[in-house]
């Protein structure tokens, strides 16, 4: 099977339109802050949602459209999108506000009420300038284009450095299928829905039950293995829109077609997932820890996840220090029971591999040679456990004074 | 009834001697690096230790010695602990430089064999210098002396940059009784034993078995409320030895006299866990977080853990910014329940006090009364869950570059 990546992010889709505009929702903003996805065609809708108890406003309305119960969910029309204010925390007046953003777009686009989604993301605590986004949502309407990710994907950004876009075609039966997507990530990111905002589409023509099962599949094994801070947000959201427009014969259960979407859903994912991690407030490099020979999935992610987590790890990274013990450590804390007498250790990127601890025993390592992998951008960490078959990969970044400078003072 | 702090640390209870020497465990080290804490008499000890599934070579022999099944755990003598090298991940080779070491110093001081403790702290991964240990033994033991707490309680220090060090006497039916203790903090300390190594002397006659209930009690309320930055070290070890020498009626039961023992040991205790979380790697504030009203003492002590563990809350804290909204968003991801429309949050000190969100509704506060608040060195956060009676505390420090300079490159 080919996948091929391909130009345009969300719009890359058949029947997707895109939008950004600055607002203006926090004062002296430069940066375009209101961003639209829109389908031509109803789509069938999935998400998943932060675990964090504290939910922002627009997280409550848009989990409620995209429930399968919710009639809804399956002619959704779109995603409208700020960054620069969470409306998290934020109460009533809060939840007033998210609702008078979709409805301004609702009636602007003449699409049926329900039918646009709503997310947020930036500082929490603060009420939203709905009177901004109001005023902006004419033009944000009239904005939309078969160009218009390139608006969109910066308008959703925060501390972003880079946007983060991707796009994937492939054959479903000789028919082309495509997949876009953009997303935010930076700060307070971790895993349980790690993602801080990310907007697939699609125009495979696929049921919603497989929709939600597919984004499942691939987003736990994808966005939820990637940790910047450990900071679960308040606005964590990852949606997916399916439009039908590629004609493919309907996806309804898990076939071979299904097979190949996930497939490609999962790549596109992945793809995002290191694009985000890569991008973490301040990081210089991407940190990818791969755990093979683990006893379940689930050890292996937990083990995974542990490693990339750790500040500790983090900081040492930052300053190119081979400093394998607090791997170890990391793994011993994750909750997971293993023998730390029969891991391996070892880094590795495209300049080399150095291995550092082979079943209980520290080695003599060329402290050069990992000096010059560990100042690579992107590192690997493979971690064996030698107790099973399961594997699993998360990513993260580095720990740098950038992170502590970026979160120090950002509310001014 | 009335507890006096006073000077002279893990050597103010009767029948305790200390001293410190330099051994030159790791290279070029200018900074004494071993230490022995001393009881002219056998003692009872108890211990707890770090949860993480990697532990250290001289955790596991430290374990098994004041394990209540093990019979020298009635007649231990000392605690004998290098800073510089935390004789973890170090296999076959790592275990018997640790029984060389406590050996050495048995052999030295002709006591039992079994009855003197090892800890070991510093870099994890890398054997233990262990002749240059058995070479400073002797000056180790020669130099036991009741001053010798202020050679120890320095010897034992990592990246700590002040030492720790407390003691308080008090009376149980007219007997004076004594507790001191010592510690080292600073990195790698998280919930879970976050305390690195922390010594308890005291001369008070109590049983083992009530000696553990003790310091299980004080422990989880204070050194287990502590976080640094998340990581549960290989090495922790909280230790108390309890020599009798008082000659008070030995407490054998949860009785009145129990009451004053724990009363006193729980107060000693937050003031070593504060002193722990305020010298953390980097940090510039100390940052109390008291939960009030919620469910269960359990809750409360997540909740308030949780917060303080936020690496977001943290930095915020370093910049002196009152974004309250990750506090409220950390309580969320804490996998507590609860409704955050009955939650009201406030800031503390000697400076004052200010309000920023009330029953779900953020309030419009002075910014400029919250940064004199913030500049302060000690920091109290006050969270009402307004569902129930329980209360706990939990404290942690910023997170500043120096906690990324410290650890981007903590080997060389």
């Amino acid at each position: 099977m080919k996948f091929n990546f391909i130009e345009g992010g969300v719009c890359a889709p058949a029947g997707f339109l895109a939008s950004g505009v600055l607002a203006g929702i926090k004062k002296n903003s430069v940066k375009k802050d209101l961003a639209l996805v829109f389908s031509e065609r109803d789509c069938c809708a999935a998400g998943m949602f932060t675990k964090n108890v504290v939910k922002a406003e627009p997280v409550l309305i848009t989990r409620d459209r995209v429930s399968p119960d919710n009639p809804c969910s399956r002619q959704i029309r779109g995603i409208v999108a700020n960054s620069g204010n969470a409306n998290a925390c934020t109460g009533e007046e809060g939840r007033r506000n998210a609702l008078r953003m979709t409805d301004s777009v609702e009636k602007e686009l003449k699409v049926p009420a329900g039918s646009v989604l709503v997310c947020s993301t930036g500082v929490i605590g603060q009420q939203l300038n709905i009177d901004a986004v109001e005023k902006a949502v004419p033009s944000l309407a009239a904005g939309l284009g078969k160009n218009g990710n390139a608006d969109a994907r910066v308008a959703i950004m925060t501390t972003d450095t880079v946007y983060k876009e991707c796009a994937v075609e492939f054959e479903i039966k000789g028919k082309k299928v495509r997949i876009g997507a953009m997303a935010k990530g930076s700060g307070m990111i971790h895993i349980n829905m790690g993602t801080m905002l990310a907007f697939i589409t699609t125009d495979a023509d696929i049921s919603q039950k497989m929709l939600y099962k597919a984004l499942k599949t691939a987003g736990d094994a994808t966005f939820n293995c990637v940790s910047v801070d450990g900071d679960t947000s308040t606005n964590d959201t990852l949606l997916i829109l399916a439009n039908g427009a590629a004609g493919n014969i309907p996806v309804t259960a898990e076939n071979e077609d299904y097979g190949i979407f996930l497939e490609a859903l999962t790549l596109l994912s992945t793809e995002m997932a290191k694009k985000i991690a890569g991008d973490g407030e301040g990081a210089t490099h991407l940190i990818e820890c791969n755990v093979e020979g683990a006893k379940s999935l689930e050890s292996a992610r937990v083990l995974a996840k542990s490693v990339i987590s750790s500040s500790l790890v983090k900081a040492a990274f930052f300053g190119k220090d081979a400093n394998w013990g607090r791997i170890l450590c990391a793994l011993g804390y994750s909750g997971e029971l293993f023998n730390p007498r029969t891991v391996d250790l070892s880094f590795e990127n495209s300049k080399g591999r150095v291995e550092v601890y082979h079943q209980g025993v520290p080695l003599d390592f060329d402290e050069e040679k990992a000096k010059v992998i560990l100042s690579e951008q992107e590192v690997k960490i493979y971690v064996k456990m030698n107790e099973g078959t399961a594997k699993a990969s998360a990513w993260g970044c580095d720990l740098t004074y950038d992170y502590v400078k970026i979160n120090g003072d950002y509310r001014t």
